[in-house]
């Protein structure tokens, strides 16, 4: 890993929550199994603020809610982080990889303004 | 926000997503609603290749089952880099506010080696 | 248990689930934790379904998207009835206890038209 | 329908709920893409029940955490009885046809103790 990849916000993410985790004798529950159970979990937590709203737009979120709104967004990505370190998974060359699928499955040209699954086509 | 935080990964992620979604004509599906449902799906299809698997470490995966999780995890990090920018959240900062949260209500000499939920002591 | 609950449709249901199960040696699979992950995977595969439309009236599905949201739905009977089974819960009973509670929790003149949660108020 | 079904629990169970919504104006919330995140909402709190055990076997649950278990596996079943509500559907009719899938898919000689997705085979 270059000294440039040493710095960027998912290295750093991943060192804090490494701590964390050591600090609390957590270890022993990251199996890939059980964080991606807890990702889920949390997934779901932040789709509870928006499953009444019309669009969840900011307008319809008060501060307090909004604030848990944020809590919720950063759980989804420690466990993500976390994964990824279990797994030795680089989240930014796997999003690279998978965006070169999607550009692929999702040609521009033919489902603009559609959001159909590219199975549905 | 400063030069330096635009050349963070995390900015770098959201100008690609916007590209991808502005060439598709997608923003109009990408309501904060929609986008946490549709992570909460991704999250789930990335436990899907877990669910019967003893801790699902590497050595449970094979190559095909391991390309496909990290695929799915890159779409967990699509759709909340995705669901970040149009909430206009930090992800960085709701990270570092939610770990002080989550030391306070985590002690670690107290809870050392115990899974429990905070809620449950 | 009465001659009466053992014909319920819940009954039945759980043996029709527990031969299947049996034939194919499945058991092994489902601890209470692996169905509880399964349950949430089709119930995320059930939403996926509707997730960017606007309410999922019948009137937006059409008779191939219905016929597979309708099957989402059995899955996520299946995996609640062999979960309840698994765990000696009496799935009408749990009903009886939790309505009991939300009528507490959610008092109509109270909430009428408001959806927030209990905890908001 | 007949008077048989009728007095189905799927019938009660319905018929409970309705009145339940009906009491606090809450059909207007009730669209299906809705109920479907709000059923993905509570897979998840009873999956969260069980992330870091071993098994979730009874011996690993205590008094308190059993009866939320039970009432997070009631409120999946009143959100999947209000979905088939909206959308008319009559669960016990899709499992029949689920399950008969399920046999083709996974032929028990062929299966026999493989928990394995059938495209993976």
């Amino acid at each position: 890993m270059t000294e440039d990849s040493q710095s960027s916000d998912f290295v750093k993410l991943r060192e804090v929550i490494r701590i964390f985790v050591a600090e609390r004798d957590w270890d022993q529950f990251h199996t890939p199994k059980n964080l991606s159970a807890a990702l889920c979990v949390e997934a779901a937590e932040l789709l509870e603020h928006f499953q009444w709203l019309k669009t969840g737009n900011k307008d319809e979120l008060n501060e307090a809610k909004f604030e848990q709104v944020r809590h919720e967004m950063a759980d989804v990505l420690v466990y993500l982080v976390r994964l990824a370190d279990k797994l030795d998974v680089d989240l930014i060359a796997a999003v690279d990889e998978k965006m070169e699928i999607n550009r692929a499955k999702y040609p521009a040209e033919k489902v603009r303004g559609d959001a159909r699954k590219y199975s549905e086509y």
